[in-house]
């Protein structure tokens, strides 16, 4: 299978276009052109020739792209053959929401298990079961997950990535707000939740600061 | 006030360096040069040259900076001596996650407040106390709230960023999975947690592949 390296904006816009083609009459537009297309999503045309290009490369000239054959690419590259199986690990509030959270299976992935060490979290009667951190390393093994997510405190955070490693996940996305000492060849992706925020107020401070100074008439 | 503008990448970075040089001895750090800072902090020293030239200019031959003083600087870009304060709606799971992270005030914002229109949910026991919804309007426009945070359904998003821009929001951190209508001037950050996911799921899949085709010998 030949695959693509994708752009994380590009990613971010795949899923709108996938609803927009699936949308369109069938025996209107067997094929689709990125012009039309562009103007359907309200984006520029250049934007999306690119991000069709990274999906399912060039369209023919004249004639687009065919409709069935660019869906099944964009689920393709979206992952919904082929949902990737998630653990989470730190069933707290952070935890919890990420876990009724419904947009991931749109990106193809589905957190299948949480994992949580306080007995009280253990067994609450929420939708997913939440087991107890001595099944963790089976589990992953046993469903070979590669991708795991830790949402605990700062404290246990490398602890559980240690054990993520262990139990053979090579991807791992952190909520902790702390460095995670990792080794090659295992992806990490770190969610600063304070950082987005800040670099909002940042925003939010420079435009009062302007406001300030176009009424001083600086 | 002059006001440098920082990339959200050299803010979350900021933090780091404020521990750093609060941790020094005084006596014998009264100035800091960009070199050992960048040795302290483990990163590239054009790096910091350049993160510190956002924040505070660049430092003197020879003597580098006064500590002090770029402590001071530091503090006042991440908004430490004037916590801006935020309101959040829709106190539910992600709402009551964000709610206790402790970590926003590293990065100069407070939430004050939660609003939520389910009466379950007002009357929960937490820390924080989550108010009904029409209590918002006069909330806001009593404490000269600037920062909304939205963390309510995809059903509701766009009636709770009209009532924040009513009653004078003017920068809105959106968490619902949907393109949110606003008027000029307003700032919108939305924030996508199912594309950070798929971003990493994204490489992972690249990665398995690369590996494949390593052992094929491709």
């Amino acid at each position: 299978m030949e695959r693509l390296s994708v752009s994380k904006a590009t990613l971010g816009r795949l899923p709108e276009y996938l609803r927009v083609l699936r949308e369109l009459p069938q025996d209107e537009f067997s094929n689709i052109s990125a012009t039309t297309l562009a103007k359907k999503l309200e984006l520029g045309e250049v934007q999306v020739r690119k991000d069709l290009a990274a999906v399912s490369g060039a369209g023919k000239p004249k004639l687009g792209y065919v409709t069935s054959k660019l869906i099944e690419k964009l689920e393709e590259t979206l992952g919904y053959n082929s949902l990737t199986e998630a653990v989470l690990v730190g069933a707290g509030k952070l935890g919890r929401a990420l876990l009724e959270y419904g947009e991931f299976q749109r990106y193809g992935v589905k957190i299948t298990a949480a994992f949580d060490s306080n007995e009280q979290v253990i067994n609450l009667n929420g939708k997913t079961e939440i087991l107890p951190m001595n099944q963790f390393d089976d589990y992953c093994k046993k469903h070979e997950v590669k991708l795991g997510i830790i949402t605990v405190g700062e404290g246990s955070a490398q602890l559980v990535c240690d054990l993520m490693i262990k139990s053979k996940i090579t991807a791992i996305w952190n909520f902790a707000p702390c460095k995670l000492v990792i080794p090659e060849g295992i992806l990490l992706q770190n969610e600063n939740l304070a950082l987005s925020l800040a670099h909002l107020n940042n925003q939010l401070k420079n435009q009062d600061l302007e406001e300030q100074n176009g009424r001083k008439g600086i």
